[in-house]
């Protein structure tokens, strides 16, 4: 193999729950040829990054080695794994590998933002394999909380690599694939050389459950309630709103789905075949023609987003229905962390209707998609790899990950986004640290996290902002005239309008400046911001952004 | 008694937790004598109230009618019960009745501001009564996360009332009252008419636990770690930072606080005498000579918040300590709802520092300062009330302590801010609907909740800013100057600078524009924003906040 390596680099989602992005290398260093796995994206928040749309992973470094990249591997639908696709499609342009579900998802996706779908390729799962340069890939099927999850069982020189994906270890699961413990022995069996794995649930201590547990809880939830029966999980969740469909057929309800998401997703897994038996459902407007207590509506928004269905029926009306008191609202999912306050809106608005609101909170309504702590555990027994390296979570995940394999004997590595392991022999390294931040969709543009885009705007969010128009007149003595314009602060000082005293103010110091002052606009600037900033902060104790536009005229 | 009636009014704390502010009154209608319980505040979030301070509730209702105010009673020293007195301490001119560490606490705050603490009064505790017009007030003492917390006796000549404050029922607390079930069932023995009770943990299953239970786990935790062991808490929580300290003497480590609150509660704590035998602490200059294995520091900062000693020893250095990898780092405390992202992010940036985080979810080292649903349950029984009207939670909280009450058998009413509640007969009814908002503390200035103040800040953190200023030149002929400042969007478009693009875009647009369009201001400023709006649109896909300052000289 001569100087030869095979190395791992996460771009994304070694540092995060979310923007998922692994690239995998073989050759020569610096000359490697590469595959990347999964290209998602992340959600922002109004803390962090107010006004984005998405948040990617930062590609140039592959990018710029684009040249080099053999294929894309996506593992599943969800979108921290397939949300970039369609805004790097022009720069990567790489045969995007895929199962059918997955497939007709990602290239959906791209058909929305108007690109070809040439490049997307459907496969077949394991043993099937692809040749991607060095590398002989395999689609191993596990379950997840989505249809058609994948581990990728990897075969390089070096020997084989297996990329769990996001996985469960679910041996009766609902829709789609079940772990299948003898293939994943088969696959161990000739030795593995490393696992890459999901951290997500490193800390859960509870024992994983199946899919297939819940229905029996549920249907007895709904069979108690005499009125409308809501309930809300992830639009990608097929298996669960089959469970939750079923449930509330078995007790004699009309189902009807509500939010668009939800409606495509169920769709494309009716098209691909991932999804049969699904009860028969009605449409909206059939749905008001049908007694609340023979109705159960599947709904989208199951994190407080503002816009999904969920919200809205907390608000007010959707699409012509209103909830009542007594009508029940479950939420048949978990709460993501850092949406607790948007989805505690949308409790307490239901509550003030008088809607009985269920969560997760009795563990009767939902189960994770992801493998537990001692789920994890088993995992690494069955594959017995060389090496453990933890992915897919923050950095307490991936920390509490590596002690795991500590404790238990196993040889691993903590890297985060933009650490390049070598991972060529027994025992892992860092080769090399790359940059690896953090891109936002802006509107439709792309920006760098680090632009000061975002920065701008956290500024006026916390401090409010006064822009100022002076106008120089130079004839036939010099005069100022002084515009302000406040957006996000309080009106009035301490006993007039905060317009008024800045002008006068400002006018006042402009008119007794020093002459070389005066001559330049940039010292104009400095003048009127230095007198606006003294004037805010004695009359509200703010700090204003400032932003001054001068002009001279003869 | 006439037409006389007796009422009780939330005006804060009865549809969140926080800023609570309970109106009790007895007179003829509208001519009630009053009394406050409570004048707290409640904190901002980047969400929805970006650049705030803190957040008060309205009390104009009250404002008005100041004269017929007879006292403010506070329960407790929490700055969700009293944060807010000082802002209002002008408007509301009533003696203040707290307990001493209270009262210290009140009287502090109070001159931090500049105003006289005469109205200041410091009572003790049941069966003492203060007398306020038609009531009489008893503080009786119950166990809680702060010392010298009580709960009210409210004697009315309708009836006796008991207004919990925040409480649990905790028989062995480190410091402060025991909940002493003797006492309350003395003060029951005669009847209660109405318990107006916390329902902060309505939705806890769990046995309420002890504070002295803690002890043993968190000293075992300690013994442990051969590193820097650093635990945090909240710095008003004065029995859970003796509990930390005395684990980490009774291991032999040197205890250092850090963190002003931190000190400040302690130190007020020890001067009221509610704080005995707290180990000896070492200042932050002289711990850095001990090694740190013999060292543990309690810090403030259990919430996340950027300012915080945590926070601070997670970024980097604070007061000369850096934490390294193997140091141990407890939070004894739980994450308020909302407060997750700053937590992870703390949690977080320890974890890159190699630092070994322990959180609440063992359940092992904190217990809460409210009671469980079971312990709420007792206390009905135990004071065995006519009426039960729930207070101190969101919407949700609140309906499920009315259902908790219903299937019990207790009559009960549930009343958000803002409800007057008439309690003069056995069964409460809604007397009258007051506007009850928010007040916000911005900067030194409180302005509204609705005053669009923080809407105008959302608006630009959403979407940001165009500032154009416009010069009309009239002679010799009309032309036009304009300055274009963007704030939080990106500089470029798709091919140019935005910046020139929309000089040049508006230029035009005003060059070819009618004659009665430019004579007035108004409507160069309508066409300068439609222009602004459709060419950012088209550029970037975003529909900025545009302010235009238009000038014309001759």
């Amino acid at each position: 193999m001569g100087n030869r390596r095979l190395i791992y680099l996460p771009l994304g989602g070694a540092r995060e729950v979310g923007m998922n992005a692994y690239v995998y290398g073989y050759g020569e260093p610096d000359n490697e040829r590469l595959i990347l796995v999964d290209l998602g994206v992340a959600f922002p928040n109004m803390e962090t990054t107010p006004g984005i749309e998405l948040i990617f992973p930062d590609m140039t470094w592959l990018e710029k080695r684009a040249e080099r990249l053999e294929a894309i591997f996506i593992t599943h639908g969800h979108e921290d794994h397939v949300g970039g696709i369609p805004h790097y499609y022009g720069d990567l342009s790489a045969p995007i590998f895929a199962r059918p579900f997955t497939s007709r998802i990602i290239s959906r996706k791209l058909s929305e933002y108007g690109h070809s779908i040439e490049n997307v390729q459907t496969v077949l799962p394991w043993p099937k394999q692809i040749e991607a340069g060095p590398f002989k890939v395999s689609f191993l099927p596990v379950s997840h909380s989505i249809p058609e999850s994948s581990s990728l069982v990897i075969n390089t020189p070096v020997g084989r690599i297996i990329h769990t994906g996001d996985l469960k270890i679910d041996l009766n699961p609902v829709v789609g694939d079940i772990f299948d413990n003898a293939n994943w022995r088969r696959v161990a069996s000739k030795g593995v050389h490393a696992l890459v794995c999901d951290s997500t649930n490193v800390f859960s201590n509870r024992f994983g459950r199946s899919e297939s547990e819940l229905i029996s809880e549920i249907e007895s939830l709904i069979s108690r309630s005499n009125n409308l029966f809501v309930a809300t999980t992830f639009a990608s969740n097929i298996a669960r709103i089959k469970t939750l469909a079923c449930a509330g057929k078995r007790v004699g309800r009309s189902i009807c789905l509500l939010g668009r998401a939800m409606k495509q997703m169920i769709e494309t897994a009716i098209d691909t075949d991932v999804l049969r038996d699904f009860p028969e459902v009605i449409r909206p407007e059939d749905a008001h023609n049908i007694p609340r207590e023979n109705l159960m509506l599947l709904v989208t928004g199951s994190q407080g987003e503002r816009r999904a269905a969920s919200a809205q029926l907390a608000r007010g009306k959707y699409m012509g229905f209103e909830l009542k008191k007594g009508d029940v609202f479950l939420f048949s999912s978990k709460t993501i962390p850092g949406n607790e306050r948007g989805v505690l809106r949308v409790i307490n608005q239901l509550s003030e209707k008088g809607v009985d609101v269920i969560d997760d909170s009795s563990g009767l309504y939902h189960v994770s998609g992801h493998a537990n702590r001692s789920d994890l555990e088993k995992l690494h027994k069955l594959v017995d790899p060389k090496i453990v390296i933890p992915m897919h979570g923050e950095h307490r995940h991936l920390q509490e990950h590596v002690k795991l394999c500590e404790q238990n004997g196993i040889q691993s590595l903590l890297a985060v986004d933009g650490t390049m392991v070598d991972i060529s022999k027994n025992k892992p390294f860092i080769a090399d640290h790359i940059e690896a931040g953090r891109d936002y969709l802006d509107g439709r543009v792309i920006i760098g996290a680090l632009d000061g885009v975002v920065r701008g705007r956290i500024r006026m969010a916390l401090n409010g902002l006064v822009a100022i128009g002076i106008v120089q007149v130079k004839k036939p003595q010099i005069s100022f005239r002084c515009d302000v314009t406040l957006i996000g602060l309080c009106e009035f000082g301490k006993e007039n309008s905060l317009k008024d005293i800045l002008c006068e103010e400002i006018i006042a110091s402009l008119m007794s400046a020093k002459h070389h002052v005066l001559n330049k606009h940039e010292s104009i600037k400095d003048l009127v911001r230095h007198v606006v900033r003294k004037t805010v902060s004695f009359e509200l104790g703010k700090s204003p952004e400032i932003t001054v536009i001068v002009n001279s005229v003869c």
